[in-house]
């Protein structure tokens, strides 16, 4: 199902209906127990990356999620990326740039924010937020927007180059749907918290999203960096598709555990003896 | 079973049996089922404590853990704190000190760490090694040692006062139940990369180190910053008692769903023009 979601040549995102599960034939039911079903794998390969880590591999993964509000990014957060063990998760959730952050290049405060060795970073918003919010609201000039889609991609190649695995995710929901979420966190007051009136602003800019989205997606897709459009609609179906990701990006980096840096006899000894 | 793991007046670790479990009358089978049980509390607190925060609501949390080598520390990241949103949970371990860190007081690193407001801040480890370690191996002068319980207990002072709930923990295992574990990680090629021959050292200095620990408890345990110590010869017991401390933590907070800071009816109609 995953390969299903890869953004490639002749992409568009107003092709992909956010209701499919596409790769999946399950429904709601057979999806939570798939979800179930993969988590020993996830968390095993999770506990072997950061034991090679250890032992001087420096490889590790980077999982950034995009999406549009209420699209779900808290939920991967919660049920996929909570299925591993929290010691080895570098989590950063992006906001509007600090007037520090504002000072520097964009990438600036993303570069500081990279997994170290053996972890797997998840970022909430990243640098995708400078070519989407930024080009829907006019935040930097045209031809400053422009650029960045190479700067992107040239960064993206330097950090898969020294060894991280990135994963791009964009959760995409359909307009109906995100009214269908926000109509529940102004009827929950235990949801309150979670609205902020400036969501039904950037609602009515939805279409120019969904154009800064194709644009970015199509421009800095890459053979190892590539998008994955994961419709989400469906919140069962959009965990299963990133635990997914993350699973075969593990597998594809097959961490080993360490052999030992000791001798095990002689500690054996020693251990008996204490 | 919280309230009887707790240091005052009169304590002696030296009396805490490891294999105990004090204010649990089950077995592992009822203690893993009460473990359960004990999610969807402490998840709601979490979620709570978080929601305030984003109205302004500076009050967080910070659990302290401390322990021999293999006591569990690990386990309890992963099956306590792993149970609520990654999201709401500041995670530091604290190994040897960097240069850097050693350049500075031994509080820098530890100020610069904690929690911010609506997070569980977890600390593997802390300013305790400055007084068990420090102790031990002699790492500083006794005098400079000496000192640094009181400057302990002025700094936690401070953190309370501003706002955290502080709860220390220290894991309580025998020597025999160490060696039996230490012996795991050397018969399971999967659990080298978990050795150290360090280890076996610093087993050498038990009793040295159980010394430190009575002196650093018995010093620094206070009404607003109590240490708890946890028998944890059984994982199960260790894990549910710190899930309890946790939640108590959190229910004395008791953190409220913030009120909207919108006008509801304003923002559904504007919603359903939308």
């Amino acid at each position: 199902m995953t390969e299903m979601t890869r953004v490639s040549d002749g992409f568009s995102l107003a092709d992909v209906d956010p209701d499919s599960t596409p790769g999946f034939d399950g429904g709601k039911a057979e999806g939570e127990t798939a979800l179930r079903d993969g988590v020993d794998e996830l968390s095993e390969l999770q506990e072997r990356l950061f034991a090679a880590s250890r032992a001087g591999d420096t490889r590790n993964v980077l999982l950034v999620i995009q999406a549009m509000d209420t699209a779900g990014k808290g939920g991967i957060v919660r049920h996929v990326v909570g299925q591993v063990d929290p010691q080895g998760v570098a989590l950063r959730s992006f906001k509007a740039p600090t007037d520090e952050e504002r000072s520097h290049h964009f990438l600036w405060r993303i570069e500081r924010a990279l997994p170290g060795p053996g972890m797997i970073g998840v970022f909430d918003r990243s640098h995708y937020e400078d070519v989407l919010i930024g080009r829907v609201r006019q935040l930097a000039p045209a031809d400053e927007i422009e650029r960045r889609y190479g700067e992107i991609v040239d960064f993206e190649q330097r950090i898969v180059d020294s060894g991280t695995e990135l994963i791009k995710v964009m959760l995409h929901i359909s307009p109906d749907e995100q009214k269908k979420r926000l109509q529940e966190r102004l009827d929950r007051p235990d949801k309150y918290w979670k609205f902020n009136p400036g969501d039904i602003d950037e609602r009515s800019q939805w279409d120019a999203y969904m154009e800064a989205y194709q644009i970015a997606l199509t421009r800095t897709s890459t053979e190892r960096a590539p998008w994955y459009v994961v419709p989400a609609n469906r919140k069962w179906y959009a965990r299963l598709a990133v635990q997914r990701l993350l699973t075969d990006a593990l597998r594809r980096i097959d961490p080993q555990w360490p052999d030992a840096d000791f001798d095990v006899e002689h500690e054996r000894a020693r251990l008996a003896a204490s």
